[in-house]
C-alpha cells in the first residue's frame, strides 16, 4: 500500500496560513499548559470547553454565568475561577460543567485552525487514542504547536516528534516536511528521559519563576485517558460524544 | 565573566518580527543557496551586490545596465545574467562587479533585517571567520533562517546550531531560546556527516529535481573564506572593506 496522507508540524501561529488544509485533521498542541489542561477537563467529567481568544470575552462569558478558566503569561485574571494549571481543572470544579477557557497561546490556536476538516487537542495524557482515531480516519494530519508569543516551543515540538514518530511506522502516512523531520529528530534526544530534557526549556523556566513548574511530570506523563477532545461549532467537547 | 550576550534563532522570516532586535548583528542564513552563492561571490572578487526583494525590482536594474542573478523557485529567470547557483558567481563573471541579486527566500531576509545594528551574511563557506568577528564586536546575535516561503528548513537550522554551538564555548553568548536549543540539537545529530543528514531535506529534493544539486558538497563545506558579507545602505560588501 502507497504511503498516502502527508503529516506536516506547524511551529507557530504566525506560520499557520502557510500550512493550513481545509482537508487535514489539526491537531492543536500546547503541552506547557493548555492542550494537557484540556485532556485533564474531561478526563474529569467537563462537558464542554468552549475556548476564547481574548480576556475580553472571557470576562463577558463570567458575566454571562460561566465558570472561567483564564491566564495571560501563566497567571490567574482576577476575574477568572482559576487558570491554566490541568491541577485546577479537579472533578470537583469540572464535572458536568461547561468551562470557558482563555490562553495565551492554545485558545487562540484552536480558533486558527477552525477551518480544518476536524480539530482536535493532543497532548501527552492522550497521545495513543489520537493515534488511533488519526490511523482510522485516513487523512493528512497537520501537527499545530501553539508556541510562546509566535515563537518556537521545543516542548510542544517534543510532543508533534513522538506523535510523527509513531504515525510514520502506520503504512499511510509519510512526510517531506523539514518541520516533521526536525521533531521526529528532537523526539529520539529527548525521549529516553524526557523530564531531563524538558528542564531546559524557556517554557519551563517561566512556570519555575511563577512556582507553576508542579505539572511536567504530568503533562509528559502519556496515554492517561482515551478521550480526545474535538472542536464542534465553537466549542470542545469529547470526540464522538456528540449527537448529530 | 559573566554570560552577557543573547543568542537566538529565528526559524522563518514570519516569525521575524517577534525576534527583531536593533541592537543586535543579524546573520542571514539561506544554505541552499542563496548566503552560499553571496559569500562565494565575494570570494570570486566581486566589488557589491545589490539584494532586491521582487522580481520587478531586478529587472528595472537589468534595464540599467547592472548584471542581475535572479531565480523564483531555484529557476533562473529569463532575463537575468544568471541564477542562485554558487557556481553561477566564477571569477570571470563577478570580479570587479556589482552584481544584482533576487532570490525566493534570502534577499527578502536580508532587506528585513536591515534594522539591525549590523546585518552579515553567514553561511559554512565564512563560520570561522563569523564566528571570530561575532566574539569580537560582544553584542547580541540572531541568527535568521530564511527558511522556504516562510516555512522552517532544516539545512539553515543546522548551520544556525553549528553557530551556536560553537558561540556558546565562548565565555561571553548564553541562549534562553527555544529555537537555539533546537538548532544545537539538530546540528548534534547531523554534524558527524552533514551530507547523509541533509539528504533527507525538502529543499535537497527541490534541487534535485530541477537538477540543481550539485552544490551540496561545496554549500556545507565550511572555511573557505574570510570574507563576510555586511549590508551598508542597500548593498552588501566585504566587511572592513568601506570607506566611512
Amino acid at each position: 500500500m502507497e504511503s498516502k496522507n502527508k503529516i506536516e508540524v506547524c511551529f507557530s501561529p504566525i506560520m499557520y496560513p502557510y500550512f493550513a488544509n481545509a482537508d487535514a485533521i489539526t491537531v492543536v498542541i500546547d503541552i506547557l499548559r493548555a492542550s494537557s489542561a484540556i485532556c485533564t477537563a474531561f478526563m474529569n467529567g467537563a462537558d464542554k470547553i468552549i475556548p476564547v481568544g481574548t480576556l475580553e470575552e472571557a470576562f463577558e462569558m463570567k458575566e454571562k454565568g460561566y465558570m472561567v478558566a483564564a491566564e495571560r503569561d501563566g497567571i490567574v485574571r482576577d476575574f477568572a475561577d482559576f487558570g491554566n494549571s490541568p491541577y485546577n481543572f479537579t472533578p470537583e470544579r469540572v464535572l458536568h460543567h461547561d468551562i470557558v477557557y482563555s490562553t495565551t497561546n492554545g485558545t487562540q490556536a484552536i480558533q486558527l485552525a477552525s477551518e480544518s476538516y476536524q480539530v482536535l487537542v493532543g497532548s501527552f495524557l492522550n497521545i495513543s487514542a489520537l493515534v488511533e482515531h488519526l490511523v482510522k480516519m485516513d487523512r493528512d494530519v497537520l501537527l499545530f504547536c501553539a508556541g510562546w508569543k509566535n515563537k518556537f516551543s521545543l516542548e510542544d515540538t517534543l510532543f508533534a516528534g513522538a506523535l510523527t514518530e509513531v504515525l510514520l511506522k502506520k503504512e499511510n502516512f509519510y512526510t517531506i516536511c523539514d518541520s516533521a523531520l526536525a521533531s521526529v529528530d528532537l523526539w529520539s534526544l529527548a525521549k529516553k528521559d524526557v523530564i531531563a530534557y524538558v528542564d531546559k526549556v524557556a517554557q519551563r523556566e517561566r512556570l519555575r519563576i511563577n512556582k507553576l513548574d508542579d505539572v511536567i511530570g504530568f503533562c509528559h506523563t502519556p496515554d492517561q485517558t482515551d478521550i480526545i477532545p474535538v472542536l464542534e461549532n465553537e466549542y470542545l467537547i469529547k470526540l464522538n460524544s456528540s449527537v448529530k
